[in-house]
């Protein structure tokens, strides 16, 4: 197989360096031979290319199997116009490979949870999956421009019927394989999007008649996801509410610094990148916390590899050093024992092989 | 004073009665003389006149200084044609009479303060303010529409240059009143229309030298509302965004059953009406909570009749009322003694006079 490594900027290259010898380590333990290519994207790209997302790195990942990207940004370029800016590559590697299918599991670890916002018998046992469209929607829909001498501005929310019916299909897939929930969210009291998603939803349910469904407007679900966030398996969404709603998401359990994302292609192809960002303030100081770019490689051994006892290993390894007691600076577990970025890829290498 | 009641649904009609009720003490003891003139919105307007938003109601609202509505919505209609549903007499109300800017003060009560699903020293202390854009963005944006047989559809994020404007120097001001500190919330990584939002804020700015300003891109927005939210002060965004981030502030605090929102129009007429929906299912039983319409009607004489001191006398009843150990069945107050709807509200009258 064939994987690309896009460490990008800030603590990028710590964590993928650290997720790579994992991967490494469990591929090497099953007998499987992966291949890795390093190349640029955001911040990194622009001052060495002049552009955050090089020809060669798009090509690279059209060619490889999966793809696993660490971080982009940083207030170096936070002044650049936007075609310049490092989230420029972000989005342009989603549609330039079709990565139309973001998903986000969300699970609380035991040794997080009272880092948690949450009470905790608001916040224990919930575990839920986002489901996130991500090429299409108000991202990259046209027009999207200035008009009048600047004196009225549009952007338009734009869908194909079949880019819905396919993220769709993918969160019942989702659901099958979890507890059989899917939630529906939407804005179908003001949006024809919203209309066309619902009607779509209500038809492929016949397709699923084990999977139980429940439409919810998106001020609601922004409501429910703090006040009773175990009521939730999988939530599917368009692009921007699966923005706002996955990041809100990603708070309530304490766990941020752990927490992976998979954005698939139809064929299975993905890109795998953790959830947090850049984090410049501590980039090269040896205590980045690699986690969350280990448990995307679990993800992309799952969804692009079908590797599921691959994918379970390293993902016990991960409970597993945290039940040991080891943490990282941005980690608040009681009592924990605190690690930089090598030690931490030391303790899980130890448990993986 | 003109003042039109829209009841609605559900609960509507009882806590607009007790809201009423405690208006007109209010005026009478300041020697202010209200009219009021009830009118039919919603479902009871589909149900009587067979549309949601009848053209009488619309010109009595024209005429009128300040507008007190309860709520609209129920099972009844939800399955009907999307025009004859009560959430659109909202909508077209809203539009009708330019209601451009909705206000929603969220603070948190002592007494109830226990029942947020944040913790303790997570939320104590809260008390923000929300300016949404209410009349604009993806609501009203043309087209708004399916295409090429269905296979496609599109909705349109539409902003006026002076719309932005007008909402920006609307956050400016109520944050002059306040704290001092405004944070806008836009997706300028992403839409146009965000861009020209942030470009105003910045422009705005120079008017408002005491004011302190910061950007924040809406996902970080719905993450700090849960991890940090004394981090805030006066919020403003556009229709949707505030539509998410105000339902998701709503619940913060565990007082959703006392929030009112304010709705104006730029010469200081307004639409006041409760956060909290319809709620079918309690309709009629006498239990209603009316303390958030009540509240609504201290917004009102704040806002569109500049009667600062007969507003606050209102705040101060609803908190002594609290404070007294008084709760209707919805709030969680311990060791609370449960009223229902007239006895609270002879409560408040009690505290009024
Ligand atoms: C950087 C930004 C364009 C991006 C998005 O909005 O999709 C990010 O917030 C994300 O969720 O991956
Ligand atoms: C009923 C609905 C159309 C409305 C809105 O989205 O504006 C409601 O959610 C609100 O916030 O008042």
């Amino acid at each position: 197989k064939q994987i690309v490594l896009l460490p990008g900027d800030g603590i990028g290259q710590e964590v993928i360096e650290s997720a790579k010898q994992v991967l490494e380590a469990v591929t090497e333990r099953f007998h499987h031979t992966f291949t890795y290519h390093t190349h640029d994207i955001g911040g990194a790209a622009i001052d060495k290319h002049g552009t955050p997302l090089p020809e060669d790195t798009v090509r690279a990942c059209q060619q490889s199997d999966a793809v696993l990207l660490g971080a982009v940004g940083g207030p170096k370029w936070d002044q650049n116009p936007s075609h310049l800016r490092p989230e420029k590559g972000l989005l342009g590697i989603r549609k330039q490979l079709g990565l139309f299918a973001n998903l986000r599991p969300i699970k609380g670890f035991d040794q997080l949870l009272h880092a948690s916002p949450l009470k905790h018998e608001v916040v224990a046992g919930s575990d839920l999956l986002i489901v996130r469209e991500l090429t299409g929607g108000l991202y990259f829909g046209t027009p999207s421009e200035r008009r009048n001498n600047g004196q009225e501005v549009v952007d338009t929310l734009s869908y194909q019927r079949h880019e819905i019916e396919r993220i769709v299909d993918n969160a019942f897939q989702s659901a099958r394989l979890r507890r059989k929930h899917l939630t529906s969210v939407d804005k179908a009291n003001v949006l024809e999007s919203s209309k066309v998603w619902r009607e779509v939803v209500e038809e492929k349910k016949a397709d699923y008649p084990d999977v139980e469904v429940e439409h919810l407007l998106v001020d609601a679900a922004a409501m429910k996801l703090i006040t009773n966030p175990r009521q939730f398996d999988v939530i599917v969404t368009e692009n921007m509410f699966g923005d706002i709603l996955s990041d809100e998401a990603s708070v309530l359990t304490g766990s941020l610094g752990m927490l992976p994302s998979a954005s698939l292609r139809e064929d299975g192809m993905g890109l795998y990148e953790p959830v947090h960002g850049s984090a410049p303030d501590i980039a090269g100081q040896g205590v980045a916390n690699p986690l969350a770019t280990i448990l995307s490689t679990a993800l992309m051994l799952r969804h692009s590899f079908g590797l599921e006892k691959e994918a379970a290993v390293i993902e016990e390894a991960v409970q597993q050093v945290l039940e040991d007691g080891y943490c990282t600076g941005d980690l608040d577990v009681k009592g924990g024992k605190q690690v930089g970025t090598k030690e931490m890829t030391r303790l899980v290498l130890e448990r993986v092989t």
